[in-house]
C-alpha cells in the first residue's frame, strides 16, 4: 500500500469494537502504512475532516493493550449513513476529497447492518465513479445479526456478560427461598434478531438450572401463554428467572413495550426505541398473581462492560481488523471481512473477503432449528455454535480500584 | 470451645457475604471444632431445624476458594427477625432447644441491621434466662449503614461494580457526541444511606471526568435545582451521566419514586420496596427539555456481582468471620466484629468485638463533611475512605465462559 488508510468506527458502541482498531493499526504497521488516520465520529465527523493520527496514542505495545481492554468506540460514532447517491453526488464527492487530502488509499469502517451498507454506497460510488479508492467493511455488532459471517465481533462479550449477570441474578433471587418465588423478568437487547437473548441458554450448567424460559423476537410472543408459564413454574418452583428480548412482538405486530407506552420514541435510522419491556410484563404478573416481581434492564451495561470481555471476541475483532487490511492491501473493495468457523472441536475460526452486497440490510436472525418446540428455550445446536465464542477473559488494567481506558485528547 | 457452632446469612445478598461463611468455617476448623453447620436461610430456616454441615461442601481448600467466588447467600437468606421477647418465649426456647439439639455452643449470624437486631435479642434472651450459648454478629451489608464498623464487609465489592459499571456508561454515553447530550440518570440501591450511590465519585480520574451530579438520600432533593442543574449541562456538556439513590426524597418525606407510582410495595421488615427513581426523572427531563434520556437501574446486578468482587473486601469478609469465632472463644457472647482502620497510607484494617446493643438498629449515613457543598457531588473526603475499599481484585473461576459458582445440595 503506497498511500494512507483512514478508520472509523459506526452503530452502537461495543466491548470488542476498540480491538478492531487495533488490528487496522498493527496490520497497517505491519505493511509500513506511513499513516493512520482515525475518523473522530465515523463517516459523519470524516464529512467535516475531523480526523486524529493513531500514531499519537498507539506509539507504545502498551497503549495498543489499553485500546483493545477500552469500552465504546475510542474514536467516537455516529448513528449518520451515507444518502442515496442520486442528489447528494456532493456529499460522496466531499468523501474522496478528504481522502485525497489525507492521502488515503482505503477506508475501513467497523460497524453493523447501517454501517456496511455505508461501505457499500462508497465503494459502489467508487466503481461508477472511477474512484481508485477502496472500502472495506469490518464486522462489528453485538446484535450477531450480519449475515455470511459466521458471527460478530462483539456478540461474544456481550453473551459473556449476559450469561455471567444473569447466573449472578439467578443466584440472588433464589436466595430467600420463599415459598412463593418473586419473578424475575430480564430484558436484553435485539430488535428483531435474538441472539443476545439466546446468551442466557448458556447459563445452565453443573451448578446452576439456568432460566426458565427464554422468549425471542424470532417467534410471535402469545400473552396468554406466557402468563400460563409464568404460573405454572410459580406453582413449581421457589425462584423465577425469564429472559425476555426487547423486540418481542405480538401476533399483530405490536411490540410488548409499546402496550406499555404508545408513544415509542424513533432513533435516526428510524428504528423504535425499546425499553420497558421487562417493566410491563412484570407489572402484568404482580397484578395477575399477586407476586412479588422484578424487571431488570441491561441497558447499555450489555454492549459496554469491557470488564467481563471475552478473549476469543477481543481476539477475534482484531483478526477482522487486521484481515481487513490485508484484503484491501491484495486490492480488494467493496467487501466485508467474516469470520468462518473450521470446526468446533477445538474451536478453530479464519477470515475472509465477501461482496458487501450480499451483507449491507440483510438481517441474520436465531435459526429455527435451534428453537425449542415450545417456542422459549435455545437447544443443544445453539450452545454449541456459541459457547466457545464465550470462552477466555480479557481482563482489564486495573488502576486506582477501576479499569483503565484509553482516551482521545 | 468444646461445642459445635451454627453460621447463618440473613438480608439481602452480597458479593462477599459467603466468604464471611469461609472465614468462620477456617477458624473453626483452627480451633479444633467438631462441627460447624449452616443455618439453611437463617433464623427462620434454623427454627424449622434446617441446617447443613459444612465439612460435607469445604473439606478441599478449592472448595472454599469458590464459595469466596460465589455470589449471594450459600446458606440461603431470610427476611425475618425475631420478635420482641415478651409474648413470644416459645419461640425463643425453640432456637435454644434446637442448639442443644446439635451441641451448638455459639451462634454466628451475617448481615445488617435487621440481622444485628436478632443476634441481640437472643444474646439477651441467653443473659436473662442464664443460657450459657453465645451469639455473634458479623457485619455484612452492601448499604454500609451500620454504626461503629469503620465500613462494611459487602460494599468495597458493590462499590467496584457501580463505579466500574459507571465507567464504562459513561464511556457508552460519550461514544455519539452529539450536539445535543444524551441525559443518562443511573439509579443506584440506598434507602436511608447514599454510602453506594456515593461510589459514582470513584469514577473520575485522568481517563474520565466523571459523573455529573450525585444525589444522596442524606440530602433533601429539590426537583427545580435538579432540572434546572440538567438544563445547564446539557447546553455544556455533549454527554450526561447522573447517580441517584433510590432512596431521594422531597422536602415533605415522599420519595421521588413515589411521584411515579404512590402504591409503593412494602417488604416484610415494613421497608418500601424501592424503584423507577431514575425512570421518573428520565421522563420528566425528556418531557421538559426535548433531549434524548436513558434510565439505568442496576437492580440486584448490584450486590450479585461476584465476578468484579474487591479483594479488599473479600478478604475483610473472610477476617470478620474468622475473628467473630476467635471472640466467641474468648468467650465473648451479644457483640459484633468492628472493621477499625489503623491507616490509609497504606492502608491497614484490623478488628475488635463492639457491644451489639450500640449497633442494632442503628443507621450510619454519610457524613455532611463529605458532601460537596451544592449537595450534588462527594468531596476527597470520602474519596480517601473508599479508595481502599475497592482496591484489588478477586476474579471468579470461569469453567465453560462463566464464573463458577459452589452450590447447596
Amino acid at each position: 500500500m503506497k498511500g494512507n488508510i483512514v478508520v472509523g468506527q459506526s452503530g452502537g458502541p461495543t466491548a470488542a469494537i476498540n480491538s478492531s482498531v487495533a488490528g487496522v493499526f498493527a496490520a497497517a504497521k505491519e505493511l509500513g502504512v506511513e499513516k493512520v488516520y482515525g475518523m473522530v465520529h465515523g463517516i459523519e465527523g470524516f464529512l467535516e475532516d475531523k480526523v486524529i493520527e493513531l500514531e499519537d496514542y498507539l506509539s507504545d505495545p502498551t497503549e495498543i493493550e489499553l485500546l483493545k481492554r477500552t469500552p465504546s468506540a475510542f474514536l467516537g460514532s455516529c448513528r449518520f449513513k451515507m444518502p442515496k447517491i442520486e442528489g447528494n453526488e456532493e456529499m460522496y464527492e466531499k468523501v474522496f476529497e478528504i481522502m485525497e487530502k489525507h492521502d488515503i488509499e482505503c477506508l475501513f469502517y467497523a460497524g453493523g447492518n447501517d454501517s456496511m451498507d455505508t461501505v457499500k454506497m462508497l465503494s459502489d460510488y467508487a466503481a461508477a465513479h472511477g474512484k481508485p479508492q477502496r472500502f472495506m467493511g469490518v464486522p462489528k455488532t453485538i446484535d450477531n445479526d450480519l449475515p455470511v459471517t459466521d458471527h460478530c465481533p462483539g456478540y461474544g462479550s456481550a453473551a459473556k456478560y449476559i450469561a455471567t449477570s444473569i447466573k449472578e441474578i439467578i443466584r440472588d433471587n433464589e436466595s430467600f427461598g420463599a415459598k412463593k418465588p418473586t419473578i424475575c423478568i430480564v430484558e436484553i437487547m435485539g430488535r428483531n434478531a435474538g441472539w443476545l437473548t439466546a446468551s442466557a441458554a448458556l447459563v445452565k450448567g453443573d451448578d446452576c438450572s439456568g432460566v426458565d424460559a427464554i422468549y425471542l423476537p424470532e417467534k410471535v410472543f402469545d400473552m396468554d401463554a406466557f402468563m400460563k408459564k409464568v404460573k405454572y413454574l410459580a406453582e413449581t418452583k421457589s425462584s423465577v428467572v425469564i429472559a425476555v428480548s426487547e423486540g418481542i412482538h405480538l401476533a399483530d405486530g405490536r411490540y410488548v413495550c409499546e402496550l406499555a407506552n404508545e408513544n415509542v420514541a424513533v432513533d435516526a435510522f428510524g428504528h423504535k426505541q425499546m425499553s420497558g419491556t421487562a417493566a410491563f410484563l412484570a407489572q402484568k404478573v404482580a397484578d395477575e398473581t399477586g407476586l412479588k416481581t422484578r424487571a431488570i434492564e441491561f441497558s447499555t451495561l450489555q454492549r459496554a462492560a469491557t470488564h467481563l470481555a471475552s478473549l476469543t471476541d477481543i481476539n477475534e475483532a482484531f483478526q477482522v481488523g487486521h484481515a481487513a487490511v490485508m484484503a484491501a492491501e491484495a486490492g480488494k473493495t467493496g467487501m466485508m471481512i467474516t469470520l468462518d468457523r473450521n470446526g468446533n472441536d477445538p474451536y478453530q475460526c479464519g477470515t475472509s473477503a465477501y461482496d458487501i452486497h450480499a451483507i449491507a440490510n440483510v438481517e441474520r436472525t436465531v435459526p429455527e432449528e435451534w428453537i425449542t418446540e415450545d417456542g422459549c428455550g435455545l437447544n443443544e445446536g445453539y450452545i454449541k455454535y456459541a459457547r466457545p465464542l464465550i470462552m477466555g477473559e480479557q481482563f482489564p488494567v486495573f488502576v486506582n480500584g477501576v479499569p483503565r481506558h484509553l482516551v482521545r485528547k
